[in-house]
């Protein structure tokens, strides 16, 4: 089977999977995966190095003849011209996250490209709707990453979002297989994205270490950091985040060597964003091999949700 | 249409709907009100007040015809007799919860009942398998009430569980409506317990105040309060719990005068447990109107997603 919905067609996409855009690893090789593999990859931008995402963006262009989006991190990109970077690269689709939907709304739809916002509660749901955005990426709080301080879990934040909007929305946080999707539809969603099972993935640039630790914790190996701050954000439970999650503010300086981590796998060097839905992934693989699943199994509550509970 | 599936055959009712076992709440007039309605309404004992329990049950035989259940809240009910209490009483149903699910799940099922306990996390689940439970409810942090201290959420903890156990599982955290009722089952869950939605029905027995409070309430207010420490729990951010919120350990003194917020309306006297999905409650209901809307909206929600996503 094939799915066609307002997602698919926007997107111009065969399977309503997106992949989320992490800082440094949502780059070329994880997002051409994704794209060429029916769904849809997102460049990031909240590394905050816009010279190598441009480099990414042209990468993008050799690796896939699929279409792809780019997120701008508002938070992380102080740059005014990121819309005129955007437009300039060609990018038809793009997400904004972390700020204001009245910022970059208008411009990014006079150029012509389609807008989601991503949102984490619904008054920001509200009001990036009246700033005129084509759709929604509405993410609960057990998803990895920066986070709302107030966060909220995708089984009572998407069904509330979407019946009090009329653009699409894509569904995140605890998205990682077919049954996670089909739960997403019935709350609502048209689509759904995923960030720490991509993470995972076999194209994911992250070192070894980052994946095994993913594929070896529990659901319960996540913690939420910053609470009574911001920005908040959920990360997998090592020592440095165990000791982080007893104080009320934690430093951005706290990421230390980001790279080191990233790429060099030491996970105490910095803070590993991700999901409590790890509990779930319980093996390194393919992007191609994750998204065909994720259809199949999809299909296969469909069929027994129809079976079993249908008219 | 009907739903017939192991959850209304085990337990002899027509919805897979329970009632949350809330303390002081979870009575016979809002319990028989639940199973009159065709779902299974629940007698509390965290409330420790035995002798009056034992009244409700005796007051639930003359409300209801219906089958109805009982929970031993294990940290809160120290009597060793809890078990020939509920069998003496004939009580056919019992969710045990808060505690090691070796100590009476036994002696309970020797006496001919069937025994679900309730789950915050996989390992918690697989114990109870293991010591011969009939099946679990599933419990999300995003509810309200006792939780473990490291919270996951419904749509994390949900589909994990069930692809490692066969037993039927219910799901509780998050439930409102037919829309969750749906994602809940395809995650995998077969009924579904509310909890929040029913502490603001009409024949909940709390203050006004409470119900009110839940009613005007947004998805973001709530609190999680000794998140290291036991029992965690989730509660409505008032004045009290937003100051709490900050305590690594919160003492149970702090629930004050209890009977003063339950049924005085003062919110600030004590602690009202609650989940996120008062952001979703939007009126105080009778349980009928409440369980027939959900039937329906699940129907809906089944057609709607074979009619756009059925093979």
């Amino acid at each position: 089977m094939a799915i066609h919905n307002r997602i698919t067609e926007l997107l111009g996409i065969e399977k309503p999977i997106l992949q989320a855009p992490m800082g440094w690893i949502a780059r070329s090789a994880l997002a051409s995966a994704v794209s060429n593999a029916g769904g849809l990859g997102i460049i990031e931008t909240s590394s905050g190095e816009l010279d190598n995402v441009k480099r990414e963006i042209e990468l993008m262009r050799e690796l896939t003849d699929k279409p792809f989006g780019v997120n701008i991190a508002q938070a992380f990109v102080r740059d005014p011209n990121i819309v005129e970077f955007v437009v300039a690269n060609n990018v038809k689709f793009v997400t904004t996250s972390a700020g204001d939907p009245t910022k970059y709304t208008s411009a990014l739809k006079e150029a012509g490209l389609t807008v989601f916002h991503v949102v984490p509660t619904l008054s920001a749901a509200l009001k990036a709707v009246d700033a005129g955005v084509d759709g929604l990426v509405v993410e609960g709080g057990e998803g990895g990453g920066f986070k709302n301080p107030r966060d909220v879990s995708t089984m009572v934040l998407l069904p509330l979002v979407c019946s009090h909007v009329n653009v699409p929305v894509i569904a995140a946080g605890g998205i990682t297989d077919g049954a996670s999707m089909a739960a997403a539809f019935a709350l609502g969603a048209e689509g759904v994205q995923m960030g720490t099972r991509m993470v995972a993935a076999a194209e994911s640039p992250v070192h070894q270490n980052w994946k095994n630790a993913i594929v070896e914790g529990a659901e319960t190996d996540t913690v939420f950091l910053n609470r009574f701050s911001r920005p908040a954000l959920r990360a997998l439970r090592t020592e440095r985040t165990t000791r982080l999650e007893h104080e009320d503010s934690v430093s951005m300086m706290e990421f230390g060597a980001v790279k080191d981590l990233y790429f060099g796998g030491d996970l105490e060097a910095s803070i590993a964003l991700g999901g409590q839905v790890m509990g779930r992934i319980t093996a390194v693989e393919p992007v191609a091999t994750i998204l065909d699943r994720t259809m199949r199994e999809f299909d296969d509550v469909m069929r027994s949700l129809h079976t079993k509970y249908g008219a």
